[in-house]
């Protein structure tokens, strides 16, 4: 929920100016996307999404998501494609931001996750991350393991429940000493949660916000998705929608024994990452802020579910 | 900056399937309208508003709302439309809300009023005053004179500043004793800020955001588009813009010689509606929350220039 940054009639009209998609005739900030300022534009020549980025997205990286998002769009994969400028840029400043145009994607973000969704999710997770496989630029995931420590660090002093704090100490010690090295990796969406799939009369229609992608284990991906998608509104892990989030993964890219092997520890991790960043957000942010908080809460239920299994059978497959 | 409930994905199909419009293709909320959730609809038939009335907005009030934008834009006025259902009716409920679905406008509001903008919006203030005179339903104007002392009352004990208490209670006096009566009357949109008027290729091409709309005196609704769109961003006023809209109100309704005697005052009661608005979300708002706060001063500012002036001479007219 944001639009941060207003922008200036003069100044988007000179913007718009720099491509060859027609002169704006709307332009709404929209409620979605919590880390930039996104606006939806329409011109003659159709839909638009204007993102101005902010803070928490280093300019830096910004290459490395534009450029993907071109390499994916390239090779099939339903996702916002950059426009490019009549200079053959992307990327440039808008109301002292950067900022860049992206195509409009159809369809609707599931509210409630159905099984009918698992399965596209999937097959929709296993063909980016071949589409990705020969993407030149690189970015480290900045929220793997190594982060996880700093992050419970520095949220310790604001929870006052003792035996909440020895079991992330515990949970951070074991993944630290036995995270899976050496899988098969590539560019990760790291943030495929049901926001950020669209779907259009029961058919998945598009993948949006890569501001997370990095180069990771493709199976940590998986792992991601099965906490996003396979636990109930009660946190209650459901096998079958986890049956057909990874046959619908394997129909597309067939998982390695020691990707298999290693997705119990791979989801934990993936649970207590959640659980992390959102404890991190819910001590420092103020109450009614801007941004909604997250219950980590949630990702403690799903944590202790994944510490519980043993082989991706738990999983459903 | 709104978007306070969400849909279910089951709810919003069984609401479309009321209507003639298609199946929802797209749906985001807008991060624009402070009292009311709306979400961008598109369908196969083109783009849609969908609004969900939340609870500043009083559900038996919407009758009156929805009917009057029925009945302006049957008179041409390029205002929201209702869309009625297959039933005829235009108010139903979505997500335990009352909602409505309302056409969609081209068109950008001015984030920078240019004095280009300020003929049009008297032309189309003038037009919707003469369009709203067969209005059949009637609603009180809840923000009018009697309504100031109650909200000062509500706020003054958060506000440490005497001199001010002091001024706006002197404000109070002399402007409840010597408010206009008698003036010609109507239906007036009450809140014709830049933020709702949108333009389009230099055009004037829509009014949006009538939850304010009642009956009250023309030329008050001519004070508070004063107020709104004449002064300059530093709170001077800019007799050039209240020349343009005057004379852009003028050349579609001629205003009564009772109605111009009357402007400096209704101007000075105008600047005092939205500062006690204003200063009453201000010391009731927490800081930080959803609700961008709208800094009262301005409004003092403004205020303190109107009760200088003697007469329509000194708005440029």
């Amino acid at each position: 929920m944001a639009v941060y940054t207003e922008v200036g009639d003069a100044e988007l009209e000179a913007f718009l100016a720099q491509y060859d998609i027609g002169e704006a005739e709307s332009f709404k900030g929209i409620a979605e996307g919590v880390e930039n300022s996104n606006y939806l534009l329409t011109t003659s020549t159709g839909q638009y999404i204007v993102t101005l980025y902010e803070k928490r997205v280093d300019p830096k990286e910004l290459p490395f998501f534009l450029g993907l998002l071109d390499h994916l769009a390239a090779r099939g994969i339903n996702c916002p494609r950059p426009i490019h400028g009549r200079d053959g840029r992307a990327l440039r400043t808008l109301a002292g931001k950067p900022a860049a145009i992206t195509s409009f994607l159809q369809g609707l973000w599931p509210r409630r996750i159905l099984l009918a969704h698992c399965g596209p999710v999937g097959e929709a997770l296993a063909a980016l991350h071949l589409a990705g496989r020969d993407f030149p630029l690189k970015r480290p995931n900045a929220l793997s393991v190594a982060s996880w420590r700093p992050l419970f660090e520095a949220s310790r002093r604001h929870v006052d429940d003792g035996a909440l704090i020895c079991e992330l100490e515990e949970e951070l010690d074991f993944l630290e000493a036995h995270w899976p090295r050496g899988l098969a990796s590539g560019v990760i969406h790291a943030d495929l949660f049901n926001d950020n799939v669209f779907f259009l009369h029961d058919r998945l229609s598009g993948l949006i916000d890569f501001y997370f992608a990095c180069n990771d284990a493709f199976a940590y991906d998986v792992a991601i998705c099965l906490n996003a998608w396979c636990f109930e509104p009660d946190n209650a892990f459901n096998a079958t929608k986890g049956r057909a989030l990874l046959q619908g993964y394997e129909s597309v890219r067939a998982l390695g024994r020691d990707e298999r092997d290693g997705l119990p520890l791979l989801a934990r991790g993936a649970a207590l990452r959640f659980l992390l960043t959102r404890l991190y957000d819910w001590v420092h942010t103020p109450e009614g802020a801007l941004v909604k908080r997250k219950d980590p809460r949630e990702y403690l239920a799903k944590l202790r579910f994944h510490r519980g299994t043993k082989s991706i059978g738990d999983y459903g497959l």
